[in-house]
């Protein structure tokens, strides 16, 4: 039913009137009405009232009331988290950081509020070229950096760029974080089993892999560094066919406590096949997620004509800064200093494992590559048990088993094994632990 | 060929001596040439050399030297650019987004380098649910608000919440952004078409589209406000199956410049079929990505056991200076200053179209709702030689049929009219380039 017609000026003055308002504030009310659809207006005959008798009319008794939104998981609390990436405050740079930041907001406006392109700042994009040619001798042009919110989000973009008719794999044992990015965009995927030196190459032929991701200097989790002769023997892999191709995560090659950084697989490849991802999570914080990867030269075309209606994922404001934390060699000072940190933090562990009674319940492995290392436990405990006594006490500790797509290939002599990540532990922390430890595995 | 037999202890000496260098040079030496694989030893024995004779030793000669990475496309400089959605300098709060960084900084450094839930820091989520309590009257629980890097991303997780067997859809006109997530996600899309009150329900039965994105307080790029009685018939559509969810833009509803703001649907909604979606684009930033959406709570249990291995997308470090702005009033005031600003430049720029010459071969409309206008000019130029002309003299326009999927859908009464987007205009940018838009129309 079309409304009754009302006399646009005599119900103005009417209402006022009676009212005791202006016109103006009737008027309004009109005009409101107007826009949420509850009136309309004929020009020179007045306001109508709309019809709005759908079946919603009735809408308020059928509905159903929405369930109460669930609870949310409570987190368990730990005194010494043996798994989180976290940083601690005392290894963030915060006064330089608020420093180059404020810098930035002062002497930047224009250029932290233009859109930047969608591959990133191309001022950091530059920083992290001349940072990559510093540290690993790696020559690329800042054009082939793309900045991304943390490399979960870069997979995505990846597997938006090669395509969802590719199958995509990852180290079995590995980060299980990958296998969920891509389950969760539904493309095909597979596990591949790895050898004492990294990946076994045979096994991606027989899966029919294209598309590969590896952590070639410090395999996470078992530490393994990928010697140069399987490095030759990927890259040949990759070169057979033009779909393939090897995902380098180099997510803590800053962080190798002895020796030099190991070579990158980029640094190797000379046909365009390695895609190189790292990451400020480790260096800087898990909390500002910035990472970047680089990419081959013959994929820049596609990926701006596919993907560049997205806008970058990461603000510009954290992107100049860090951008001048980088060019100010303030960034390296700060990995020199939280590197030295790290390995202090590691050889007091050991310390402390190896003069405790725990020393005789465990065996410590790969401590030289990065952020952490395995320790193997002589106990008749399943791995499972020996974390949950641990969690009960506010330990927490991941099992290498977990990191395993097929746990039933974990290697005999890899049992009872936890993965040790050690960023977040501090001298009291590991005093506490180290005994409540040995008196879980004394029973 | 496994390497000759290198007697260890006699080597070191004699390289040490020969070369001048201490032992500990030549034993670290040794070292990293194990470390990358190159050698290995075997205890008591000594260093052999690795067999790394893979077909890689003859890469150096076979491969194809990588193509040179292709120039960026330049982009044009515009005096006046009528499109972007940037945000001008004098329109950020530099000193109090400063100030609220800084504050961060020194009083939350446990806080900003604790990983927070995947769905974002929750006093910026609680701050939010507040401003929609406050702004739009709408109530929903700070669990509910998710946060993310853009509302792009967002739009990909809820493809990965919501599925890849539904069939998506948008408005046409409308965002062409969507589209073309849509098609980079592999998911099946349709663009359904708009009568004068906003998309047509009958289109999305024929289509059998399940989960569609609407702007129904102001339509993008058309302006129209649906009605009341569409927003029934579309929550009674999406009541007709389980599968069927709204996608609620909320995008500019801040800067409605007359009037109150328009309810949303989700305030109408009582079967948990809409899911809002809204962003700090406009309101603070194109270059901060910061947006958010309340998802349904029968949606929740979902989304935290299928995406809760994602870490949240935004830093935490802007997290918690927006919750401080939005918490301390600053938000609002400086809205509500933007939305006055906005007001004089929108009147400044429909005034000198009006008083200029350029007002007899103009026609203006939808300027009340947001941050955009319409402008339909008299002319025999197509709208494509038309934004030519403008782009050549440094001015950058966007014709309305641009947004269609189907630009063949364009109505006749449409034809020569562009999309007008003010925010980045000052008055001495329109003050030059309504005299030569006037130029170019008068031929």
């Amino acid at each position: 039913m079309l409304g009754d017609r009302l006399s646009t000026r005599f119900l103005t003055n009417a209402f006022a009137k009676n009212l005791g308002i202006s016109t103006i504030t009737v008027e309004n009310a009109y005009a409101q009405l107007i826009a949420e659809g509850y009136l309309y207006s004929i020009p020179k005959k007045g306001y109508y009232v709309q019809d709005i008798s759908t079946s919603a009319g009735g809408e308020e008794q059928e509905v159903a009331t929405p369930p109460a939104a669930p609870p949310v998981p409570e987190k368990p609390r730990y005194f010494a988290d043996f798994v989180t990436n976290q940083i601690r405050p005392e290894n963030f740079p915060f006064s330089t950081w608020s420093h180059l930041m404020r810098e930035a907001l002062v002497n930047r406006r224009e250029q932290l509020l233009a859109n930047p392109p969608f591959e990133g700042v191309l001022e950091l994009r530059a920083a992290i070229a001349s940072h990559l040619h510093a540290f690993h001798g790696i020559s690329v042009s800042p054009e082939q950096v793309v900045i991304g919110a943390g490399t979960e989000y870069l997979y995505g973009l990846l597997i938006q760029l090669l395509g969802r008719d590719h199958t995509y794999a990852m180290e079995d044992p590995g980060y299980r974080k990958i296998e969920q990015v891509y389950e969760s965009f539904g493309v095909p995927f597979a596990p591949v089993s790895m050898d004492q030196n990294g990946i076994r190459i045979g096994e991606l032929q027989e899966k029919g892999i294209d598309i590969v991701h590896i952590t070639p200097s410090h395999h996470f989790p078992t530490g393994i560094t990928m010697p140069v002769s399987r490095r030759y023997e990927l890259l040949d892999w990759a070169r057979q066919s033009g779909d393939r191709y090897l995902i380098e995560d180099d997510y803590d090659s800053e962080f190798r406590l002895r020796g030099k950084p190991i070579p990158t697989l980029l640094s190797m490849d000379r046909s365009g096949k390695v895609i190189y991802m790292n990451t400020f999570t480790k260096t800087l914080a898990s909390t500002i997620r910035i990472a970047y990867m680089v990419l081959p030269v013959q994929l820049l075309s596609d990926f701006r004509k596919r993907l560049s209606f997205y806008s970058c994922s990461v603000s510009s404001f954290e992107q100049y800064t860090l951008a001048a934390f980088l060019e100010s060699g303030g960034f390296e000072r700060h990995i020199n200093r939280m590197r030295s940190d790290y390995r202090k933090k590691r050889d007091m562990l050991l310390t402390g494992i190896r003069e405790s009674g725990l020393g005789s319940f465990a065996r410590v492995s790969e401590q030289d590559a990065g952020l952490h290392f395995l320790l193997q436990f002589h106990t008749n405990l399943s791995d499972q048990e020996l974390a949950e006594r641990a969690a009960a006490r506010g330990i927490r500790l991941a099992p290498l088993r977990n990191y395993y797509f097929d746990t039933s290939c974990v290697p005999e002599g890899l049992e009872h094994t936890f993965v040790i990540n050690y960023t977040s532990i501090d001298e009291a922390a590991a005093a506490k632990a180290l005994p409540i430890l040995e008196e879980i595995l004394r029973g």
